[in-house]
Order: structure tokens, then sequence, then C-alpha cells
């Protein structure tokens, strides 16, 4: 066993996940979820994502030897403060944000106490939420970024590595801020372009979409308030990104108001060709 | 049986799925099927999406109640040109093309000759392509547009509704005109953003995307030849259709520039809505 006990803050797709995952794969005997809805923490004990439920974050690490922040950007903060303020010395503190950067940072205060941090990043996830959508299998086939901060200690990066790899991901370590700038990229532009792309349509575009528009924009359909809260913490790499991505849509435009159609084909045919070599192991994860 | 005869002209996803979908639910006797490769037009008789082949338009058109100009849209006026020569009067001029205002005006060249013809397009399909990715569910719960021009009659027009029907799909009648810009917005901006979005990021971004950059850009796997021949015949509506997204991509940007995170929230809200909304019956023709 892995761990003994595990405090989940958050049991959400997610947190829930997480805490049916470990138990599945028997990484973790006990996992304690804590959250602020009674009715969540019902359903996350019902469908046995945890064995014990609390609503009080500082009462239910006490006895944890790893506590994972699993609720939104916004929160952590917050919860890494109360947490880190009952933790036993040498439990590891780790979040699953989306975002690292700034919440590295943040954990990283606490870790200057003894505690060690790993922050953590599941490329895995949906448009769903809510623990009713949680699954053990979410992370099978996944990549999990670990961002170990300066409080960080080998000894709990093994130990978080060897428990995503336990649940089927592969991990891969960066800094903090290199996570930040290759999640814009690869996350958080697609999301905002999504949604800008359906705000653009005129309405009655929008009865005509087939699976090409369902698929490009499913994303869209994420949380707003959940991703503002990305937008405003990645807000540098995102506006680089969306820079980046102004310029290339206007090479596009110029390229067809020309009617340079060699062009044109040209600029398909290299995205085709990126597309077509994007890792695929993901795939298995679709919902 | 709707029809007797009825030849197909290009037997790849679209004319291969319309012939084993007409077989299967009876809505034509007998199919010819031409190509140039005669490997696939073997494998289309072998699949049994067409009873007879054949490399040559004009011959292969003689005995036809509907001949289907299936090639790509860069083909199509030419083909058309050598189907009315062999066609007996009477008998239905159609295309599948992507674009319908310049191809609609080439086929009612051939219609002031007595020859009904209706344009189609058909909002199934996927960035697969050939024979081997037919099937005879492909239009079931789909919509297929059609686009009567001047040669066309209400006779023609009924039974081809009839034969659309038979093999699940819903008829909207519109101008090529509406179908073009309805489209460039649908379905060929999604195109053009997917690859913009791809070729905007860097190198080494591309590893890190997840099921949400798959999705977004699923469509940029589609053939650059037929897009760039798309772009090329809608390219009036297509440029207006980036200008408008230009102007939403800008107005994202300074919201987030400007740290105004509730305008940001509200713009992703608003995106999550039309998401939400948007019809859901074509989800089951997903691949």
């Amino acid at each position: 066993m892995l761990f003994d006990t595990v405090t989940i803050v958050g049991v959400g797709l997610i947190g829930g996940s997480l805490g049916l995952a470990l138990k599945a794969k028997n990484a973790a005997r006990r996992i304690i979820g804590v959250g602020h809805r009674e009715s969540s923490m019902k359903r996350a004990l019902e469908r046995g994502a945890v064995d014990e439920t609390s609503l009080n974050i500082e009462e239910a690490v006490g006895d944890s030897d790893w506590v994972i922040l699993a609720a939104s950007v916004r929160l952590i903060p917050d919860h890494a403060a109360l947490a880190a303020g009952g933790m036993k010395p040498g439990a590891i503190l780790s979040d699953v944000g989306s975002t690292k950067e700034g919440i590295c940072a943040e954990l990283a205060r606490h870790g200057h106490n003894g505690l060690p941090v790993v922050g953590m990043h599941p490329l895995a996830g949906s448009e769903q939420r809510g623990i009713e959508a949680a699954r053990a299998s979410l992370f099978e086939s996944t990549t999990c970024i670990l961002t170990p901060g300066e409080g960080s200690t080998d000894e709990a990066v093994s130990k978080v590595t060897r428990a995503w790899e336990a649940i089927g991901a592969t991990i891969v370590v960066l800094t903090p801020e290199d996570h930040d700038r290759l999640l814009a990229g690869a996350s958080h532009l697609p999301h905002v372009i999504a949604g800008v792309l359906l705000n653009s349509l005129t309405e009655d575009c929008l009865s005509y979409g087939g699976t090409g528009l369902r698929d490009t924009t499913r994303i869209a359909s994420g949380n707003p308030d959940l991703w503002r809260d990305i937008c405003a913490a990645n807000r540098r790499h995102i506006l680089d990104a969306i820079e980046r991505f102004q310029n290339e849509v206007e090479v596009f435009r110029q390229a067809l108001a020309a009617e340079d159609d060699e062009r044109v084909r040209d600029l398909l045919n290299a995205a085709k060709q990126r597309r077509d070599n994007l890792p695929a192991a993901r795939l298995r994860n679709r919902e």
C-alpha cells in the first residue's frame, strides 16, 4: 500500500475519480473526502470514492499522508493554508489545479515549514463535472504533469509518481512556468477559441453545424466560472498564445483574400500534418 | 422502388455510402458507379455499394433516372457537362458538393436543356475518405440541404426528397447563396480555425494536448486539396466569417488583457449557452 490515509478536498470529477482509482488499485487504504455540500459528500460515499467525509479541511487532514486539493483553481490557495495548518510532519501536500505558477508559489509558502509540496496536473477530464461523472478509469493512458516546488523532496515526488503510475498515468515533470506556457497553448487557447468561434457565428448558422462544429466546440461547454479562473491565473501565457493565433488567422485570411489557393492548401496541409502526428494514446480516454 | 437506375460519379465516402444506403432501403434497383481508379471501383463492387462500374461518365448515365456527382468540388462542373451529354430526358442531375452557388450555376446551364437539376449537400461525413470508410448508416439522423436550381421541377425535388428521407436524412431547402453563407459559418470557418489553431502552437505544446485539443482540431485532418477547393469556391462568405471571427477574438483578448474577468466569464458563458443548445440529433453520426 503506497499511502495509508489520503484526504481529497473537492470530490468532483477529478477528486472523485482519484478516490475511485486509488481504491481500485490499492494505492491507498483509507480516503477522506472534504466538501462543502453534504449531498455530494453523500454521493461520493455511496459511489465508493471515499471512505469517510468531512466538511472541515483542518480536521480532515490530521491523519493524512497525502492531501490532494481538488477544488477549483480559485479556492486552492485558501484550502492550502487551511490544510497546512492541520497536516502532520512529512505528509505530502498536492493540488490538481489546471494552472501551476501562482498555485505552486502559494503552496511553496507552506512547503517551507517542512511540508513536501508536489503540484500536479492530470491531463484528463471533460466538460462534464461532479461526482456523478467520476470513474476509476479516468486517468488510464493519460499524462499527469508534476511540478515539484521548492518545498518538495525526492521521496515525495517518487511516492506521488508511483501513485499516478498505479492508476494508469504517465508522469512528466516540468517547472510551474513551463507547465503554464505549454498548457496555455495545448489546452487554454483551444478552449478560448472554441468559445470565440461560437460567439462569432450568426444565429442562423448554428442549426447547420454537423459533427465538425460539434467536435470543434465541445470544450466550450465547460464551466464558465472555472475557465474564468484559469484565464485569470494564466493570463500572461494565454495572451501570448492568443496573439500568436491572431497572427496565424491573418496569414490565412490574406492568402484566401489574395486568391493564393496553393498557399491556402499549404497552410491546411501543415495543419493536417500536425493533427495527424498528435500523440494518440489519450484517445482512449475520450468521453 | 423510387429509382430504377442511379449513376454515382465518384464512389468515395459519400458516393459509396449513398450506394450502400439506397440499396439497403430499396430506393434504387441498380446502381452504376463511375470512377477513374479501377482498384476503388473493384472495392465498391465488393462492398455492394454499386452493381456495375464504369470508367466513362457519358456511357454510364444513358439508362439512369438519377445521376449523382460525388467527386470533389473542383471536378463537378466538368463531370456535369459530360453527364448532361449522355443523360436521357427527364432524368435528374444532382451533386453532393460542399459549396453550392458556383456549382448550381454550372448545373443550371445544363438544366436549361430539359434536365431537372437538384443540388444537394448532405451534412454528414468525416475526416476519413474513400470507399473503405463508406457505410449505409452515414446519413441516418443527419440533415441534407437541397438547393433546387432554375432547371428543377417539383417532381424532381419530391423524388430526391423521398430518397434522402428513405435513408434517414431530414431535408432542408435553401437557395444556393443562403447555403454557402450558412455553411461558411457552420462548417468552413470551423475547419479553417482548427487548422489555424494547430499552426499557431509552438512545437513543444503539441505533445501536451489532451482530448480538448484533439476534438477541437479533429476536422483539420481533412484532405487539404479538397478543402483548398471548398475555400476557393466559397471565398467571399468564408472571408466574411473570418472577419467576424477576428473581431470576436479581439473582443476576448481585450477583456483578458484589461483583467476584466467578469467580461471574460460572460463571453465564455455566452459560448457555453450556444454550445449547449446546438441541435443534438447528429451526435449519432459521430465517428
